[in-house]
């Protein structure tokens, strides 16, 4: 017998009321949930998902033989590892300083790197150094995290639509934006901003001295040479960007756990009472007051993806999911369908048949060719009329998806 | 040549200025830095450390074993696993209700159960679903992310003393508290509340509409008939309570990290506006948008603490852990000084030789004995004049220890 509270009416703490101006339906939550009743309907049939952007390749060798070998010292007493720094073990982030800035010719240090459990908890908890108040800028279509979590802290946000009308390219906030978020190489549209097409955003925050918050998660797959892999190729950008890195598509992670945040020092705010203070120091008290570091084995996880071996193994990956890639844009443009993105990400973003909205599309294509994509639109308004498929398919999955897809939109194109 | 912003002044975001307001010195980085700064001048003595509640045990094969097994299953397509569910896979969730409720009697439901990376991340980020203006209560001395984090997002406090004059039993707040941190078995003090202790506090609540954050870290130490494993022992408690655990002290996962918190469905509360909202479906929303899950392989591991294997092992290592509370307390006591904890808890609460202050207590100990404990008051004003000892060091290292601070104190005590 469970023994049940003896009140009717609820406690009388104070909530956060800001949960309520959030939308009910997380787009995957629907998307999965339409699937589950095509599937329930029609058992016969076999559903793939271009969907949802998780990964479908094994975890590389290397990667796995460091976990297997991390895990079998925390079972001797003489290597176990307790509670591990708050900002990462020193051999994971010198990997990452050396591979991912120094090697590049980027200026980052090390009590700069903050390793974590993933990009996403990262860009959602940063929220907690910044005040109220904060007028927010976000490109639209945009991963729905940074909307979500804007809106649970109660910030204004405008958006930034990035259309083929401005060739992706966000203009400007109307209104001075204190806090930016970008995302490049782009999730959903797959699209990218060169240094010359970045420049002005660092240059603008310079200006308004805002802050841009840079999700860099797709860094991995920037295939081409003017596309930046970090934002701090751009002069000025460490006095305006914390930038977000993940281990989750560059090797396979989304379900083992780890990412990593740049905080520079040189980023600096001041409080209203004229006091400076230093957002590296805010992040790190953060950090340690309200987070206890990543695994240790999975650390020595991502510290692998740089061995040689890692660094092959994981490119070796990434080329198969960019064939992929190829292989869904080639398909589709062969119909004349409008795609972007999939040359430095992921992700190509379509344009609807016939102008049907998001959803219709998503049903038209769930229903005809058991394929599942992501409606565009739940991505923000400016995504309406498009939809995201994702290169993180199989290859045998891919083929017969743009094979089916070609099929129904040959016979259905006005 | 790093790339340097052009501005002087710091960017003109608001930041959240409730972090000035928190105290520089994190406890656990000022001990480090006195015993780093003593062994850097005293190369040739040995520190042993009974300060920072860290395991010292290796992980029982068991988990190890569950651990390699599920990284190797993440090397091959056919078994790899991506995103994991935001409340944790159904294995897990399923061994947590059988073993840690059910089994006991106690009613919790598969919906109610949250997997996360820690319990430290879930005491830190609870707050993210409580509104402003709440008045919180924390008992003193406490672990010192309840108070960091109720700063940090603002809330004012009122601290609730402990000490031996109630015998470590808080008095109800003077001001309603609508937030409540108990912790039980205690961190610092190693003491508890029994059934008949807790029920007028769980009554508080159901009155006064309180929220009690639950922290029970330290369950898997109770060794007392009459003290409660789960507040949801306690009649009323599933209307007025969120609890969290961890596998940290439990199993050792200090340096692998899982833990889980339980957010009953009966808990309700209402809007300014008077809309009724469940704080559990805020929680679900708060962890959907703001984490990722926790690393599928260290799930498999914490599912391994409930098989049968799992249990045996981990069981003798809290009994190990348990003896060393039992020779550290008796060895102290033998010396007169007054103890409290370690008998349900890893932590053994004493006086300081002579009136010392704690930290006084620290330096003479760390330098007469090499023997580091924990200041007291470093966990609040009421833990002045008291130190902590863990029993989490290794049985040879605990046993010098204590001979040394017979030692010691035999030739000081006033």
């Amino acid at each position: 017998m469970r023994l049940r509270s003896l009140k009717e009416n609820g406690t009388m703490i104070k909530i956060n009321e800001h949960y309520t101006e959030i939308g009910n339906n997380y787009l995957f939550a629907e998307v999965a949930k339409r699937v589950k009743e095509y599937k329930e309907k029609h058992l016969e049939k076999k559903v793939i998902s271009l969907g949802i952007g998780d990964i479908t390749q094994p975890i590389v060798p290397a990667v796995i033989e460091a976990i297997v070998k991390a895990t079998r010292e925390m079972g001797k007493a003489e290597t176990l590892r307790g509670y591990a720094p708050y900002e990462g073990y020193d051999f994971l982030v010198n990997a990452i300083l050396k591979h991912d800035f120094t090697d590049r010719g980027i200026a980052v240090e090390a009590g700069e790197i903050f390793v974590s459990d993933g990009a996403k908890s990262d860009t959602g908890n940063i929220g907690d150094i910044l005040g109220e108040g904060n007028q927010v800028a976000i490109t639209d279509p945009a991963y729905p995290v940074y909307v979500d979590t804007s809106l649970m802290a109660g910030r204004k946000i405008e958006l930034l639509p990035c259309t083929p009308a401005n060739q992706f390219v966000p203009s400007f906030p109307e209104k001075t934006a204190d806090v930016i978020y970008l995302c490049y190489p782009n999730n959903p549209t797959g699209t990218v901003l060169t240094k010359d097409q970045l420049k002005p955003w660092v240059d603008y925050a310079v200006e308004h001295q805002s802050l841009i918050l840079y999700d860099a998660a797709y860094e991995a797959f920037v295939s081409q040479e003017n596309v930046p892999h970090s934002i701090y190729e751009i002069e000025g950008a460490h006095g305006v960007a914390i930038e977000f890195r993940s281990f989750s598509k560059t090797a396979g992670f989304t379900g083992l756990r780890a990412g990593y945040t740049v905080v520079p020092k040189d980023l600096t705010a001041k409080t209203s009472k004229g006091e400076t203070l230093s957002l590296n120091a805010m992040w790190r008290r953060r950090q340690s007051t309200k987070f206890n570091g990543t695994s240790y084995v999975i650390q020595r996880g991502a510290e692998a993806v740089y061995s040689p071996e890692g660094l092959k193994q994981t490119r070796e990956t990434i080329a198969y999911y960019m064939q992929n890639a190829k292989i869904i844009k080639e398909g589709l443009e062969s119909l004349g369908l409008k795609c972007y993105g999939g040359v430095n990400a992921p992700y190509i973003w379509c344009r609807t048949l016939n102008s049907m909205t998001s959803w219709e599309f998503f049903d038209f294509l769930l229903n005809n060719a058991q394929v599942v994509g992501t409606p565009g639109s739940g991505f923000g308004a400016s995504g309406e009329g498009f939809f995201r498929f994702t290169a993180f398919g199989n290859r045998e999955d891919t083929l017969v998806a743009v094979e089916r897809i070609k099929a129904v939109l040959l016979s259905n194109i006005d």
